[in-house]
């Protein structure tokens, strides 16, 4: 109750300031430069106002710091909203007391520091009192995605972070944290409200939370921080789209809004969790709260079409470790799950985690009052452990819903209803209170900032126009320089194009033949395509010949920046041919460099014929601390011939479990004669480490060395079925989890056009799990 | 004789030349832009000149195509020598007869294609007839390392290459070849003299060679290329300084300046190497000829002062493969080495590569006539295999010279007389003809241009001025945006230092503690200092603590930049302390990109402690295509304690034989408690692969994981002497090579200040190699 007051006191303010930013306040001072700011600073006097004047501010590292009086605040603001930017390595540093910022923007550059925005000046001298409005931080990312910075680090004591656009963090570090590294910070009382979180893709490491509050040194101090009504729009970094890591905070009409993930209860106690909604709309890897630890509470959360499992489960009680020191897993006591709502939600995880060490199952918890409502699916819930230290009581299933929990479960007649605010809200008799959303919870029009935009700019594959080139020397390149981020550029049927200079994608460009015969692509350089930062790359019916590519060790026919890049890529290759890729060892399709990750690469319905190298090599995060090159990796339908490197390789060392990939689909190819090359060092034609689902179903495998796999962490998903392995290597699996291998047959493939079929002649003729045959879907 | 004749020929002609250069010719045409030169080439007639304006021509790719006449050639030039520049993305094409190219100058950028300058404009229109003259080429890098280009491709027949400065090629591939790809080319009589091949720096893979004639394709193939009087300054690139890879072939009166690698006759016969000088200076790895193949002839050459063993040895006549491939080592066969001229050279190096593969020697071949003479080494053989194939006679030793060859060899009384070129010339009674130098043989002066300079621009560590910094937040940061190339930065007696930036070492530095008490550098950020392209980096008498570091994994003190370099990098760390650097896993000292290379990395008389990863991991380079990370690695008199990763990681994957590191010494250290860590992957306190030489002496070991070595290629040098073993790991050693361990001691070490020293009660008193005690030098 006292924090709504707060919040209306805090809104009636805000519409004050709103009105009057455009006026130059009469004890206001027009700044040009960083020298005349810091003049200002130094002589800022309570109620004084210093604008920064319009224009681009390059390299301004901002120290704002002042004693300002609780009635007569100094603030700091700018001449006009969205005509004053902070570019290059610039940055702010706030310390003192009720000091205001107003209306900065950060973009097209990154800080130097580890904080784009502190509020304190160094360990000492930290800001109290003092409220961050209407500022922007977008896409102000350090290049090197695997060099860490903050963008906002909060400290001190009743600060408030209110009304700000905070989107398109890409390297590595958490978004905003609150540190509670003095005792100056503990029970700060800050509020983080009606803030705009927008997309963070996919980072591919630990290290891609949106807010952090504590951490696991300070796990039992008091943070007492509230975040309301703050819009998470696919705040996807990694598993934690919060991570929680101190006691007696608050997290209240929140919106997640089609984030992967889970807010999370990692270090701490008391924590309060009520009224969020989680939009997960079907989406991969969507998740809700995740629950470690004591007397944490969960009530009045609404849930939607949230698809995650294990630790991005809808809901997730987990294991805790036995007196566990505080950076593990303390176990879940005096927790409880009340009155949520879970609509068409595919999994809750109860004990999840479970394992040697996470041995302890919760206790003295309770779920009770919850509406579980799936159409699609019968029984939602995953136990691992043992479940009789929570108590379940009063909870609604739809009328079909299943569940093995024995007790404290109802079945209703659910429909859902949409009301006025476009949420999906189960009736029924058995519901006495019809449940209600929030007035008070976020979207994106009552976050962020007005002047703002929060529109996406992103461009897809094939959104743009088509372009033909004519065969010949470079006109490949040549047209790439004109093209434009979505294009699609034809090549001729038949046609010969020869390229002497390495093709640049650094946008979304699409290559395909039109017609039926596929053009030939020659390339005399290290590399026919590289794609650099913001570059995605479909191909289709197209043959790539290498042999006018130079005679020297290391040729790949794509190649990513072997920078960093900052943005996650997509690369698909459909309907094409690959061949003759020997001039010198170790001669890839794809080469990628550390530092670089892909959303998806897609290999379908391709050829590949005599190559030295590998088709992929996806292992080139080898520093074990969980990062790796690609989320989702699918090689279906293809006949890959005389490989002498591995068919794919793929690599996701350490024992971090923040991340979701890599996910991996191998179905219906063809392997014949791969692997046996001497620089094929891992001796597999698939070398798979960390992997954490891996789908191999349907494939012939014909004279080919074997499958190496690495089962390391996170209860990866192996399912090796239906595949025929004649006179190929063993599947050798190590590691410490489980796996199923089903239906590996060893039977005389007969050689069909185009590949491989088992012998009708076959006593045992066999299939795939779809029932088609294996190997090539005809 | 017919050589020299052209040589004064030409070089009347080119006097003549140089004397118009600066006169407008009558029917010349100056261009001012590519388009202008575009339409001069389309409508150049015989002796027409083209003349590009003076200024910066950027991103120019020119064709210069036409149809000259012996008498009348065309001509491209320029305004004024030094004054027009080719940057940027530019490159030339040469196609056609009769043309002159001469003047350009190639600097500041790189060729986005497969060469900077090419005689063709593509496989079926080639340049004869052509001169290439008084051209430069400087430092024109792709700033990615490992991609390949040319500088000068030379195809078609009769073209003259000479005068030209070409000098600092540091990215992948040959610096200029003679290609033999199509049957235009063969037999082609180019001529390649009085050029300045300046410095070339170790490249630390295959691919580094300054001139290759033929491929091993073209190996049988004819190309009868003269390459006379060029000067070969310091071109280091790997083991082939010149690779042969065709027939007919005459190297004459070029000059080797400290060069390291040889003259190769890798593939192809016939070929004549007379009248040579090789100049080491007494450097590392510097040599002189090395003869694969039948035929070849070696005579009149002066060496002097060649320390290289192995394949770089002062003379090399290796062991073949019975019925070699052409891509592989075709026996030696009616070869001699007559009349040649070694003083103080080490090795001579007869059935080189002897091995399993390797072991045919050589036949019908001669050596006489030679003089051996070393004033410090009594015998500069090593013999291989059986050298009954190889005749020996009327060759010379010093007084003191001895030989296990039993004939052909005779002692004289030989004294050293400096001759008027400088050259030091055995004399005695028994040596009949004078030993002289021709006038022709290259040097600094007589080849390249006046106009451009040939100086060393490189600066030193330590060669600049000493500036002091105070202590205090970020005065590091400030003072080296301020610092010059060598300066040193001097911190306060016991000052304390934080870094909130990472502080960029664009150029050599170094940083020192004036006074007792070491300086403490405290930093917030991922690494403390980042070396950059061009920057090396001296670290002197400082303590470095990382408790100030984010909690996040992978910190270092020190990295590389994450991008390619393309300048070698030192780096000296003395008497330093590295401490509390457990913040987070993986928190190593040093952290290397793939892409880097360091010519030396010397860690000396220093202590690590509480450190959660490794000292250095240099292990990036796992393409296995013989790429490595360091050339010199030197740990020495250090104490190790409590490291949680390995003391070192050092690679070199892959059987290439081009190159002559990874050095490695580690001498005199005390380690304690290393390599426990469960990140620390391989399991060991060090782990060396592919590793060239391995000194590993004196040093004290406890309670320590073990040494892990794979010896893999290239004949390495293996010596682990003289060390202390007390409750460590083992030593495991793989691979197919010899190794040396002696005196591998299990004593119990007592604590002393500052390390251990064997217990003086202990019977077992061992010593080191150099009659100091185990562990710390005192």
């Amino acid at each position: 109750m006292k924090n709504k007051q707060t919040f209306n006191f805090v809104a009636v303010i805000l519409l004050v300031l709103s009105f009057s930013c455009k006026e130059e306040d009469s004890n206001g001072l027009l700044v040009k430069d960083v020298s005349e700011f810091n003049d200002a600073v130094k002589n800022a006097k309570p109620g004084d106002v210093i604008t920064l004047a319009n224009g681009v501010w390059n390299d301004a590292e901002l120290v704002f710091e002042g004693k300002g009086t609780e009635g007569n605040p100094i603030k700091l603001t700018v001449e006009e909203k969205g005509k004053v930017t902070l570019e290059g390595a610039s940055n702010l540093q706030i310390a003192g007391e009720h000091l205001i910022v107003e209306g900065l923007v950060f973009k097209n550059g990154f800080t130097p520091t580890n904080a784009v925005i502190s509020f304190r000046k160094n360990r000492e001298e930290m800001a109290n009192n003092c409220r961050l409005t209407e500022c922007v931080i977008d896409n102000y990312n350090n290049p090197e995605r695997q060099v860490q910075d903050y963008w906002i680090t909060i400290y001190g004591k009743n600060n408030r972070i209110d009304h700000n656009h905070i989107a398109g963090k890409k390297n590595l570090g958490v978004t905003m944290i609150v540190g509670l590294d003095t005792k100056e910070s503990l029970a700060n009382n800050h509020s983080i409200d009606h803030n705009y979180f927008g997309p963070r893709p996919t980072y591919g490491n630990n290290g891609g939370e949106t807010l952090r509050i504590g951490t696991s040194h300070h796990a039992l101090e008091n943070s007492k921080t509230l975040v309301e009504s703050n819009y998470f729009d696919r705040t996807n970094g990694e598993h934690e789209i919060i991570s929680n890591k101190s006691c007696q905070n608050t997290f209240k009409y929140n919106t997640f809004f089609e984030c992967t993930g889970t807010l999370t209860m990692r270090h701490g106690n008391e924590t309060m969790v009520d009224g969020n909604v989680f939009i997960g709309n079907g989406k991969p890897s969507t998740g809700g709260v995740r629950i470690i630890n004591e007397t944490q509470t969960v009530i009045n959360n609404y849930h939607v079409g949230l698809t995650g499992y294990r630790f991005r489960g809808a809901f997730v009680m987990m294991n805790g470790v036995p007196n566990s020191p505080p950076n593990r897993y303390v176990p879940v006591i005096d927790s409880k799950l009340s009155n949520n709502t879970f609509v068409n939600c595919d999994h809750i995880q109860l004990c999840a985690g479970n394992d040697s060490e996470r041995s302890q199952a919760p206790r003295n918890s309770e779920i009770s009052g919850n509406i579980f409502y799936n159409e699609n699916k019968e029984d939602t819930f995953t136990v691992y452990d043992d479940i009789s230290g929570i108590t379940f009581k009063d909870n609604l299933l739809g009328k079909n819903g299943k569940t093995s929990i024995k007790e404290g479960f109802e079945n209703a007649d659910i429909t859902l209803v949409k009301n006025e605010q476009g949420f999906l809200i189960p009736t029924s008799d058995k519901i006495k209170n019809k449940i209600t959303i929030s007035p008070n919870v976020a979207t994106k029009e009552n976050t962020g900032i007005a002047w703002y935009s929060k529109a996406d700019n992103s461009v897809a594959l094939n959104s743009g126009k088509t372009i033909k080139v004519e065969a010949g020397i470079n006109t490949l390149y040549d047209i790439v320089k004109t093209s434009e981020a979505g294009d699609i550029i034809e090549l001729e049927t038949g046609g010969a194009y020869l390229i002497t200079k390495a093709v640049q994608i650094n946008h979304p460009l699409t290559f395909k033949t039109s017609g039926d015969k596929k053009a030939t692509i020659l390339f005399e350089r290290m590399m026919a395509f590289e794609i650099k930062n913001g570059g995605s790359l479909s191909l289709e019916n197209i043959t790539f010949d290498g042999s006018k590519s130079p005679d020297y060790a290391g040729n790949s026919v794509i190649s990513t920046s072997k920078n960093s890049m900052i943005d996650n890529y997509k690369l698909f290759i459909d309907n094409c041919e690959f061949k003759d890729m020997v001039v010198n060892h170790s001669f890839d399709v794809l080469r990628v460099a550390k530092g670089t990750f892909a959303d998806t690469i897609s290999i379908q319905n391709s050829t590949f014929k005599n190559i030295s190298g590998h088709i992929a090599a996806l292992d080139t995060e080898t520093d074990d601390i969980g990062a790796y090159n690609v989320e989702y990796m699918i090689m279906k339908n293809n006949t890959v011939t005389d490989l002498q490197g591995a068919a794919l390789r793929l690599y996701r060392g350490g024992k971090d479990e923040s991340t979701f990939g890599p996910f991996l689909e191998v179905d219906h190819n063809v392997f014949n004669n791969v692997g046996f090359g001497s620089k094929n060092k891992y001796g597999a034609a698939m070398s798979l480490y960390g992997v954490q689902v891996n789908d191999i179903q349907n494939n012939n495998f014909n004279n080919t060395k074997g499958l190496a796999m690495h089962l390391v962490v996170g209860e990866p998903i192996v399912n090796v079925v239906n595949n025929n392995y004649y006179k190929s290597g063993k599947i050798e699996i190590t590691g410490d989890q489980k796996y199923n291998i089903e239906n590996l047959w060893n039977l005389n493939p007969q050689f069909n056009e185009g590949g491989f079929t088992l012998s009708e002649k076959s006593p045992l003729k066999k299939k795939g799990t779809d029932g088609l045959d294996l190997g090539l879907i005809n």
